[in-house]
């Protein structure tokens, strides 16, 4: 499955802000990246990276455009293709391989909050559109177009990382880089009455 | 696949006391449970309500037990038994399905924050703890007892409804009264350029 993987190498994962500093988030970032590579590569995925500026050090293939997500994907999208977001910290060969086996015209893994995580496109009458309630808007595409759409179910893939209290997913859950590189920069769960959350302890 | 739901009437959810009144939590929590029991059936679950006080017009057998959650579960836990939350308003057959489909010794599905939202417990050596990061607890357990664990990878067995935020993921992908009941009560879902939220208008 050919897998497009957008990315934004400048300020990214701003709400991070409280815990990590912005050279951080800029590496950080960068681990998750590489671990939902990893992830798509294990599932049979074979990925390219679109990027808004070309990434060094990077052995996959890269698309750079400077647009706005909804337009870069549009350009780049060519059926049967996923599109994964690189905040997919959870990802594993597992999650993702079930995703792409959904033979639907759409598979949508919803994000939290109303987001797209994944998208499996399979008809080229499909267009993204990846601003405010995404989710409704690609359910409202895909019923527009008439196309059979198809909502894969997993928890792994529904969390992306953007805030704090997302971190502790990725401590909890992770399989990559990424729970590592949190423990080495002193992120770690701290345990209260209800959910865990994460703190930062740099001694 | 006999299913404890535990469930505790008295001021049930006051995390959402920034959207529900006491009385409105009460009986949001009841359609909740009363959606998780179709759910439960649905997936070909028998279901008993495990509460601390007896509820009235439920055609469900209840066990009355006014401890804490963890003695509650454990002095009704015979194994092979599944133990559900009582506010997974997201569950369906499908979901619930392939959970009870698990042929592990344990079967969890986590919580976020380090939850856990689902037990499948075909071992009588296993107990639960849910106090605190539950999901720690209940894989060094499986671990102590040498039990194969298996973890199920469910965005809407994950998804437990505590907090105001979790409201929207009930609008937008309840298949039972849960949404109905919120839309009646004038919660609506409200889109800014980050994830989606809810509002409240009793206009």
């Amino acid at each position: 499955m050919d897998t497009l993987v957008p990315y934004t190498p400048q300020q990214p994962k701003s709400r991070l802000g409280a815990i990590l500093s912005g050279q951080e988030r800029t590496a950080f970032a960068r681990v998750m990246l590489e671990d939902v590579l990893n992830a798509v590569r294990e599932a049979g995925g074979d990925p390219t990276v679109l990027t808004t500026e070309r990434l060094r050090d990077l052995a996959v293939p890269q698309v750079v455009d400077e647009r706005p997500l909804s337009p870069a994907v549009n350009a780049a999208l060519d059926p049967p293709m996923a599109v994964v977001m690189a905040d997919l910290a959870l990802a594993t060969r597992a999650s993702l391989g079930r995703t792409f086996d959904v033979s639907a015209d759409l598979g949508i893994v919803p994000g939290r909050g109303g987001g797209t995580n994944v998208l499996i496109v399979r008809d080229a009458a499909f267009s993204v559109d990846y601003h405010g309630n995404s989710l409704a808007d690609h359910r409202a595409i895909a019923a527009e177009q008439d196309l059979d759409c198809r909502e894969i179910d997993s928890f792994r893939l529904s969390t992306d990382i953007d805030e704090p209290v997302d971190l502790a997913e990725v401590l909890l859950h992770g399989t990559g880089r990424a729970p590592t590189w949190l423990r080495e920069h002193g992120v770690r769960l701290q345990t209260s009455d209800g959910r865990v959350c994460v703190v930062r302890s740099d001694e």
